[in-house]
């Protein structure tokens, strides 16, 4: 099915040109012009594929967000203990997981005033909620404790993202680690020991 | 001193201005011509004050964050083991903090691509980790823990204010409270066990 593969190479390409933009020149420069310009398109031609501002921040988000979940959930086939691991992926522990992060960070500020957006956040959320805590049921966390440990662990890795992407010089790859397993030990205490 | 006090005056309204139209209309609407609006003021005199959006954001966040330091600080004048209660002037627990917030959320976005912006969090998160760890100091907390249980538990409440902005209706007031409670009774056990 070309015209499949076409249409995910595209939506690729896109998030990337997003990406690029965003991690460069700041949300603001997230325009239909700039983006189109990254990609070697006209903003006629990239009028086609996403019909706003709003929607290349969603496009990219979507992408983004996907391929950091599965990285995770790669990391818990191989190793379903390794929750610390997984939620790495979703940190900017490198130069492309912190231009991952920037994306959030513009999404974030355009989902405040967007319905559309603020719908996207919730429903992934509450999926990255859902999937963690059952993987904990599944590894014997207990219901109550599985479900707070969730909450407890995403906010917290979310708090450092930002963090680190603000003042990265300070959030250095290691105190980022140190403060996610501190947290993820204290809310998980049941989980993999060694990994603390 | 008159002058002063209409210096300050003007500050304070202009940063509520900026809070009005992000609250309502998000980042992207935060313009000279929408705040000159807010203010019923004309563009021109606007300029006369800011020079530009970014200079709008950056007023708004100083105001709004030392409004916010002020209060904390007068929490620990009252009660010096309140550390949380302090925290929890800058969660949005409220409509008012709730408005702060978002301010620090446009504010972040916008940071991602200014150094200005991003030497303003820098400077600023660097005095809160100072006089937070000076604090726990001060209540008998020892070095090493009231450094990290200072990162900690602010890298915590940025984690858990975000997702209350953005997912209002998971993020109930309580249930920030309650992680809040829980990340800073395990980072800082030393502290008002009456509390945890």
């Amino acid at each position: 099915m070309p015209r499949t593969v076409d249409v995910e190479t595209r939506r690729r390409d896109i998030a990337a040109a997003v990406r690029g933009v965003l991690a460069r020149d700041g949300v603001d420069a997230v325009t239909m012009r700039n983006v189109a310009n990254e990609l070697g398109a006209t903003t006629g031609l990239l009028t086609h594929w996403v019909p706003n501002r709003i929607g290349l921040i969603r496009l990219a988000l979507e992408e983004t967000a996907n391929e950091q979940t599965d990285r995770a959930v790669a990391v818990l086939l191989r190793r379903p203990e390794d929750v610390i691991g997984a939620m790495e992926e979703f940190m900017p522990l490198d130069p492309d997981r912190l231009a991952e992060m920037k994306v959030w960070l513009g999404f974030w500020a355009l989902a405040i005033s967007d319905q559309t957006l603020r719908a996207e956040q919730r429903d992934r959320y509450r999926d990255f909620r859902v999937r963690l805590t059952a993987h904990l049921r599944g590894l014997g966390v207990s219901a109550a404790r599985a479900q707070s440990g969730t909450e407890l662990a995403i906010a917290t890795a979310d708090g450092i993202a930002v963090a680190a992407v603000l003042e990265p010089e300070h959030w250095t790859p290691a105190r980022q680690r140190r403060h996610l397993r501190a947290v993820i030990g204290y809310a998980l205490p049941d989980l993999a020991p060694a990994r603390r």
